[in-house]
């Protein structure tokens, strides 16, 4: 599919995205390039990468799709580095969590020569790190490619089907749509999970000793990177703001049916509950 | 331990409880009463079953131990149902999520010829219904222990070695503390989860098709039933209450912090979230 990806700044999606390219066929060849020098020296001994670059304009000579792994603030300054490195067709992605910044700076740091098409594979942990790589990391998963109406069509179809040989699930949307509905399934989750633990460090902190697997999975995502989460909400403000209102409002009339004592009413948010619960898709 | 246990309304508690039993040899027979003559017809057939009733007098009249295993707002009617069948000696048990009233009431039901002593294991699943039973349900997992002041204490403490048995790790609080640690380590996750699901369903559904880990988990126990659960809220809602709006004030801090953009404060709350959740001890 691709003769040489590049992927810089790889961290889990970055590693697993190198491994499930291997795996599948969809690049010959794997260039990556890590800010730390002891994190290139590691990466020198992985089967699934060929070349380790010292610099990112090293790292994409010879590049036809660049894949940017690092944290959303550092994507836009990291493309207009590689901007004038970057050989004639090669096509620039990233796997950032919020994508109308970052896609309308790229795209204007790279047109018209290149075409940038920010992706956002929904999958990973609160284990970060290249070591927790997997190749069947976006088996099943949905990828959002989100290109501009201005980006040039072949390009995010090309980017899409890379994640589509990966086994990955290509919604193509704009990057505005996408920044509404992750602030929703996705980044409303986070800070729910996080208030929610934030809000029981202020009680007897024993009482999580006794944590069943409600409170457990509930909160798991709570133990995720602070820093990075900070950032992803701080590019997605008013969709993140939007979102928590109108939770906000569902948790009040809950709160007012249980002061009320009306009992038909805490049911019926709690089935309405379910019936959109139940009605996940399963994954692979 | 017990030469016969008797389990009243078998759901995934008590099959567990009858399994766990048989499997560590806490109980030397176990009899069973279910409501439904049909569940009473297919129990008959379980290894770890040794004889079905048909009546819940007819169950206990030989038991040491009576564990009731039905709803929050059925256990009482039961315990009165059973009294005056119950063998000199019995115990009577629960596995109820709220504690104080059932307590109070089952003491005055029992009192003074025999010993009510609640329970509460934090295991189960969002798959209710004894066919989902397993001996190892509660290994590792704290089951509350709730005496009450009056409760005579060698009847606690059996109770409570029964449940080591299973190897639970029992937690021996009174009544009420119990419920204001599950108000918040339990049915306000419950809450939190039933209510992020019921906000998302106001927007466009499809959207959970994309859904990542994240939501997954976060919203796993919205499966739970809405029944059961009301009866719960129901039973602590006072308890309930208190813990949502002190959640309440904790998101509108962090609401507040994204409106000022005081990124600072956002990464705050974030990181006590991560230090809470860290600190989780490890299940088996």
């Amino acid at each position: 599919m691709f003769d040489e990806i590049a992927i810089l700044a790889p961290g889990l999606l970055g590693a697993s995205v190198a491994r499930a390219a291997r795996h599948y066929g969809a690049a010959q060849r794997t260039t990556l390039w890590a800010r730390r020098p002891e994190v290139r020296l590691q990466l020198q001994g992985q089967a699934w990468c060929d070349r380790v670059a010292d610099t990112p304009a090293a790292a994409v000579q010879s590049a036809q799709l660049v894949i940017i792994c690092a944290p959303v603030d550092q994507i836009v300054p990291l493309v207009q580095q590689i901007a004038p490195a970057l050989p004639p067709g090669a096509l620039v992605t990233d796997v950032g969590s919020v994508k109308g910044e970052i896609s309308r700076l790229s795209h204007v740091a790279l047109a018209p020569r290149h075409a940038f098409v920010g992706s956002h594979p929904m999958a990973g942990s609160e284990k970060t790190g290249w070591e927790h790589g997997r190749a069947d990391l976006f088996k099943g998963r949905t990828t959002f490619v989100t290109p501009l109406p201005e980006t040039d069509p072949a390009a995010a179809a090309r980017v899409a089907a890379f994640w589509t040989a990966l086994e990955s699930d290509v919604a193509t949307v704009e990057p505005d749509a996408h920044d509404e509905i992750v602030a929703h399934i996705s980044h409303l989750p986070q800070v729910l999970a996080s208030t929610l633990c934030a809000s029981l460090a202020k009680r007897e902190v024993r009482w999580r000793n006794h944590a069943g697997g409600g409170l457990r999975d509930t909160t798991r995502i709570a133990g995720s990177d602070p820093k990075l989460w900070k950032t992803i909400l701080a590019q997605n403000r008013d969709e993140v703001l939007r979102a928590v209102r109108a939770y906000q409002e569902e948790l009040h009339g809950l709160e007012r049916a249980l002061a009320n004592r009306d009992w038909f009413e805490v049911q019926a948010i709690l089935e309405r509950g379910r019936a959109y619960r139940d009605q996940f898709r399963p994954i692979p």
